[in-house]
């Protein structure tokens, strides 16, 4: 964060850490885990202890000195802090591969949305379910948003098609757009857009063997 | 990176940035652009200008004072850094719908891979091409890795089958393993990991929606 007092927040690395934290704590109290220490969760994520203990702070919960975190207080803390206790009615806008991947959110560990319909372009994909969710055509899209009051979408269309869908979402009412689109979006102040780039983790993969190669 | 002389780097948050820059780069670039200032990429990827010339840095390329980037250089030297520029034989584990997107990368703008086969556990997803990459059965894996002395592979098997997957990549003498599986791998030190988490950037997107609500 910049330290502005900017409406903007861009990047949250520690954010992003929580939920990989939130599923480690949930296969420890399945093995009956109770207490859990900083370090050994610093061991299982690859992160440092201290960035461990920081990235825990940001969420209010708070571990005993020498003992460690009360692993079912902590998840509860995490899944409330993340948001996802209360999920979000959402629609879909691109029902090709990713969306479907999206759509069956379970398999992935998603929380945090209810997908209650899902759009696309194509007529033969309309009218048929997807992951038990239906897919409408997309010209039905401003309609059943305005009324069923959905502030929340994922954009899984094409590059191409991606702005256009924007317009369609923020005109109907969208306030938070999840975009799996790899292009910018111009959407008004009031719109919040999380840019989703596959391509940053396949980079960082690449980077990360090359260095490990050169010190290897 | 820690500043420490490890062989495990586990986060990169400017080389995750990158392959942003470079998409944006591209674009000013078909549209006849030359220059570019860290400002315009800033304001375009909505980082701040001097986090923008840090993660630049990085890859060797330097601007002019008062002036900016050639943006041909910039894209050349960006690439060059990332290693899109030599792509690496892969091969991808769980042919779902996840597992057709990546294979499918041209849509999403990934590089640096070039997928020669795919495999899947379930015989019926086998003997067919998914995306112009032939699907074999998993029992093929260890000979075709051997064979082809493929050295990077991507998971997208369920949590349930990762590491069973891993061990059998491992063993065939994968060092470069790009997971979707939402679970922890343990592989030897001499093997490379690069997790994707996608429920990191829903959590990003809710946070930053309540922080953007409570201050807007």
């Amino acid at each position: 964060m910049s330290g502005e007092p900017t409406k903007r927040i861009t990047s949250m690395p520690g954010v992003r850490r929580l939920p990989f934290y939130l599923n480690l704590l949930r296969c420890l109290h399945a093995e009956g885990g109770e207490i859990v220490s900083a370090i050994t969760l610093a061991e299982a994520s690859g992160h440092p202890a201290p960035v461990v203990k920081k990235d825990i702070e940001i969420t209010g919960a708070a571990g005993k000195t020498g003992v460690g975190y009360e692993i079912g207080d902590l998840i509860e803390k995490l899944e409330d802090f993340i948001g996802w206790k209360n999920p979000q009615d959402a629609i879909l806008v691109g029902v090709g591969h990713l969306g479907c991947v999206l759509l069956g959110h379970d398999n992935l560990n998603l929380r945090g949305l209810n997908f209650v319909a899902a759009f696309d372009s194509d007529p033969e994909r309309a009218d048929r379910m997807c992951q038990d969710v239906k897919v409408f055509h997309i010209s039905k899209m401003p309609g059943l948003i305005k009324q069923l009051r959905i502030k929340t979408a994922v954009i899984t269309v094409p590059a191409a098609e991606a702005q256009a869908a924007a317009d369609l979402l923020v005109e109907a009412g969208i306030r938070l757009i999840w975009s799996f689109a790899p292009t910018l979006l111009n959407v008004p102040d009031s719109v919040t857009v999380q840019r989703e780039d596959l391509s940053a983790g396949l980079a960082e993969l690449l980077v990360k063997s090359r260095l490990n190669e050169s010190m290897g």
